[in-house]
């Protein structure tokens, strides 16, 4: 039989939850570093993550289970991040173990507030990891409908085709089918973009905008998302594709999502920061719309959505005058 | 003042009722014609149509309502067909009155199911309706947004740009905007085909697939739209404009969509006719669908979502194991 790749999944949520049980199918041992040590003793004690996805049973045998991200890094060949962008940071200041010859796959979904970069360029930048050690693990996939063994298709992207297929057998499964692509940077772009897009729907659902709205706003961000892609990494690709078009989709149509329901209080009338106390959490969106607004300004993109949750989130501007002006700029 | 367009518009449901309203915005007087007397007779009494949308109250001084269709297209120069694809030909064979100088407008969304042919190429072939007189109006628009003044936007497609500029103008209002196109054939095929993909999406729901699944649907149907209108009409045109993706999501992601709970209730189990008595409606996804498979037997798109609902409604063909060969033609 052929030696199993090691992996690591870094974080404790229900992403990374999410990829530790598709792992489990595939592999007979994983390393998961998650930070709460409470999480990890039950995980041993019970067999499931007390705080996300409680539903999936693991097999903890297969489970290197450690609150030691230098163990769990030092063990890996390829190391899965899928922690909030905003606690990325925080988590690679604690490495003392060399980066360099892993290949650090992004199941995050959002920009590193830091650099205001997407994390694979985070991770090209900060520490010299080469593109084709590089990859992006993509949706449309929401973590709980994975826990319920819902048939989700996740797309793998790596500058390296062959640690794309690799990592795409490894998360293949009854109800998980993966392809490959070689855009990780579209990919990941198209990832972070659609929860701007999932705020603008929210925002709009909240200041009482319909479905027939809803469509049109979809329509119009597919169309941007495609131009500003464009801007970014010019190949060929189809932003019709699930990747682009499906996780765009699943998440500006989800009740659940965290940005659509950030946005959706903002319609509200709550102020950006009572919002954001209210959800005791920070929607990746948040972030991103500021960096694609800012690296929109050399890009010049045509990018209406994106400027007006701009506006609304950093400038202060009233929602509601906001999306009169957008709606007259959306066809 | 410039001389008011005379506009008829033949159908009493709801969204012959939302375009009525639409209409009176810009125009003092409208031919309204309906097949039921006691409907009229109810909105002359009372100013709103009993049956649809029966929150609108018409100014019933604009309305010339008629039981008799020849008063209202003797009436008019621009006759707007808003009536179920099923019942038109019957409808049509009561005109005595020439529909030689009119100019048709389809709000029908559907295949005539007589010819096979959508109402644009209908009129064209059976009643010798030069291109440059026909025109289709479409959504993304759910006629009980436009019933409650939401936001909605139409695109008018006709061959003659001018007439699609009138009748944008006549509808246009507070809460609607108009664009126009020249795409007659790719947008009624549009309107046509995202019933097909509503059914698809309903199937799906029914036998349990999720969120993460419809999103993977909805990608896939848009890509297999573009490459199916395509092969009907060549032409420069962006398939994810709103008149063919918005329409596709509002109908697709809409649990009131009569093709979606039509598809629904087969995934749950219903047979094609008990799901069709149990509606006491048809849907028209039902009859494009049968349609769709048989034009596509000479284009030969690949199609793999039409033809599945294909076979589950007209080969007997099982939902969940022809789903489940679906599922591995999608990505």
């Amino acid at each position: 039989m052929q030696k199993q790749p090691k992996v690591a999944v870094i974080g404790g949520g229900s992403w990374a939850t999410a990829i530790a049980k598709m792992l489990c199918v595939n592999l007979d041992e994983i390393a998961w570093y998650m930070r709460n040590g409470s999480a990890i003793d039950h995980l041993k004690a019970y067999k499931h993550n007390p705080n996300y996805l409680s539903s999936v049973e693991f097999d903890i045998t297969k489970l290197r289970l450690t609150q030691d991200i230098n163990e769990a890094v030092a063990y890996a060949d390829y190391v899965i991040f899928a922690i909030p962008s905003a606690f990325l940071s925080r988590e690679l200041e604690k490495l003392t173990v060399s980066l360099d010859d892993k290949i650090i796959f992004s199941a995050i979904k959002g920009i590193v507030p830091e650099t205001f970069l997407i994390v694979g360029e985070h991770f090209h930048t900060t520490y010299a990891i080469p593109y084709h050690n590089i990859g992006v693990i993509t949706g449309p996939c929401h973590a709980e409908e994975v826990a319920l063994e819902r048939l989700s298709y996740l797309t793998i992207a790596c500058g390296d085709t062959k640690k794309a297929r690799v990592m795409a057998k490894l998360l293949a499964g009854n109800y998980i089918k993966t392809k490959t692509s070689d855009d990780i940077i579209g990919t990941e772009y198209a990832a972070m973009l659609k929860n701007i897009y999932a705020i603008a729907a929210g925002i709009a659902h909240g200041l009482g905008y319909g479905d027939n709205f809803q469509s049109v706003i979809m329509s119009n961000a597919i169309r941007e998302m495609k131009k500003f892609i464009k801007k970014v990494h010019r190949m060929k690709r189809n932003i019709n594709n699930s990747a682009y078009l499906g996780d765009l989709l699943v998440t500006g149509y989800s009740v659940f999502s965290r940005n659509r329901m950030f946005g959706n209080m903002i319609g509200k009338g709550y102020t950006v920061k009572s919002a954001m106390m209210e959800m005791s959490m920070v929607a990746e969106g948040y972030y991103a719309v500021k960096s694609a607004y800012k690296l929109n300004q050399d890009y010049k993109a045509k990018t209406p959505i994106i400027d007006a949750v701009y506006a609304v989130l950093y400038e202060g501007k009233d929602a509601k005058s906001t999306f009169k002006t957008l709606t007259e700029q959306l066809d």
